[in-house]
């Protein structure tokens, strides 16, 4: 029975994939300077159309354009923070779909406070790890270790459903297994290798995917965010069959996003309900 | 006959890179974020020296000991603008060649307004994909999708005419040709394969390529540019060989660059006058 | 002779990367836009573990997190430099060792003030090219040309010790030897190959190594960094072997810097005191 319900969210995931190659989504991505290479080439790969524009003199002009945002929080500072916002809230007013991904959200006061007040501004999707999930939820400074994650993330569900309640968006968190949860239902991803976590910014590069994929069908971010996890995953497992490192992983990922066909899709995701 | 104009253009190409190998012009770029990475390796394998500085507070000591620079407006925001305008100011003003991409230029009014400013500053030449030289040309807003080239090169060759000769600078059109005018003649270069559209930043780091060519003989930036955009694409065209993907097609363009041999230049470059 | 005290190294730099994979310290990196990516790779490839954040916003809160702290003045600017000058002055108050790469000190005044002005602050280690550590050692406007190193890394040993002398830290010259001195002693690595400076970044990231290293040793400073040094340069050595220009050695150094065991450390470590 798993078996047919992974071979159906197999086909969704497919149903994705193929949408984001016809329909090319244009992705507003504001976001840390470490990430932005792998970000835009992992869009580019899976067939969206990125575009780094931050400045709140454009978001007026440009967002509107746009078929959904994502916001990242990595490098943070206090004069890139009003671009966020003001990103955001044209988002929401113009109901685009947003994205969000809270790195490193307990590493400082401000950054807690800076990511807590993005989610005031209605996020379609969260994505992190389990450290950043659970600083969220609790909203108190101190509580993770920089940047990586310190909990598994099976510690991080219950937050993660609460942060899905309190903030009405989907939220996923990011581990050995991915879940990913609406306050109410939760399903798991479990593609993917642990060589990633060895590559800066894959966590990055794959919320700008949860974007892409979200663009294509906002009314079911749950769906849609499942399915970029996978992917990216699948991607990931392909890329792993002949790396020799992080580096060449990094490499062979993206080559393999790009190539993906519908039999490695479908065979190879694996999403079920928890 | 065309055979024998491209083998003359080769020989061109041929010279322009060797030069830049022994002379190792320092180009001074203020480029956007996503690229900075692929640019600097972009000219450090074609044999160039980049320095990325764009402080205002460092140009005036900075830019009178370049061989070129190169403005790039990608990530644009209001505190870089001054830093491009008085690079360009410099650079215009001690005559050394300076060389503008007009990344998204018609995304917003502010970035159309900034890329004109920079263009009455005097630009040797201006690369841009067929969009934004039409966005240039016109002078108005909207006009664009975001990043990407929405219109075919051949379209733009118009635009690019009008551009040349109201702005004085050569013209380039990246497409599935590439065009470049200085208003009177028109040259076009069939180079490169259409992956290099999905890797982030080729746009960018070719327009650094033909800084540094230009660097090299200031006096003749139509024959440089097309060479240097040949140039490129050769290494493209032999990268693709071996890709597995765009990711691996970015490590093999570099590679291809860095060891390209005179019988490759020659036979490869495909440019003629139209 | 040589040949013990070579193997002895080794056996010191082994121990060094094995802590550094067994303690993953967190390093927070103040880096410059065009390093982050390879930066942020080297950290991780080696097991520790990276953390780009450098608002002043967030160091009072986040520095007293971390194991080291690394400064690079690469892309500088009058608004990151209050940011880098507030988190050295936190690890100095807090016995954390900080690391600087003080990259093309001698490109402007404003930049060499800046350098002078960080190493004020009682840096651990500094790592430059023969350019960068002269123009820091002579303290005047102008020296240099760029970014690139336009003296042998020789020619630097006397104002690498005078450097070492005047400011305390250990100064590390690199080049075809890098050379690293407390003032007093010298020690010189010899590995790594050519290509590497056709690669942008190699320098910021081996900085970065050494603020990993370091953090596992803060008492040794001298050790720690000819381990750096080293361990890079071997890693750079069997890259070099499948490599076929510099964006694959990029590639292939990440991936074997992930890989090293015991052995390659030991037997391919060449550091001899001078």
């Amino acid at each position: 029975m798993e078996d047919g319900e992974e071979r159906e969210w197999g086909a969704k995931a497919w149903t994705y994939l193929s949408s984001v190659r016809s329909l090319s989504p244009l992705i507003q991505c504001i976001t840390n300077f470490v990430s932005m290479d792998l970000t835009a080439n992992t869009l580019l790969s899976a067939g969206a159309s990125p575009a780094m524009l931050h400045s709140p003199n454009e978001s007026p002009d440009f967002t509107p354009q746009v078929n959904a945002l994502y916001i990242n929080v990595g490098t943070l500072s206090d004069n890139w923070l009003p671009a966020m916002e003001l990103a955001a809230q044209l988002a929401s007013k113009l109901n685009k779909p947003w994205v969000l991904d809270p790195v490193a959200a307990g590493a400082s006061r401000f950054r807690l406070k800076a990511c807590l007040d993005l989610i005031s501004l209605k996020p379609t999707v969260i994505r992190g790890n389990a450290s950043e999930i659970i600083a969220l939820a609790k909203a108190s400074f101190p509580s993770t270790k920089g940047v990586d994650s310190s909990h598994d993330s099976t510690d991080a569900v219950e937050a993660a459903k609460s942060l899905a309640n309190s903030s009405g968006a989907v939220v996923a968190v990011s581990g050995a297994v991915d879940f990913v949860t609406d306050g109410n239902r939760i399903v798991g991803a479990r593609n993917g290798v642990p060589m990633m976590q060895k590559i800066t910014a894959t966590g990055c590069a794959v919320t700008a995917l949860i974007a892409a994929f979200v663009a294509t069908d906002p009314s079911h971010a749950m769906e849609a965010t499942a399915s970029a996890l996978a992917v990216f995953g699948v991607a990931g497992e392909l890329g792993m069959e002949t790396a020799r490192g992080p580096a060449s992983l990094r490499t062979h990922l993206i080559d393999s996003l790009h190539g993906l066909d519908q039999t490695a899709v479908i065979s190879g995701v694996k999403i079920t309900a928890i």
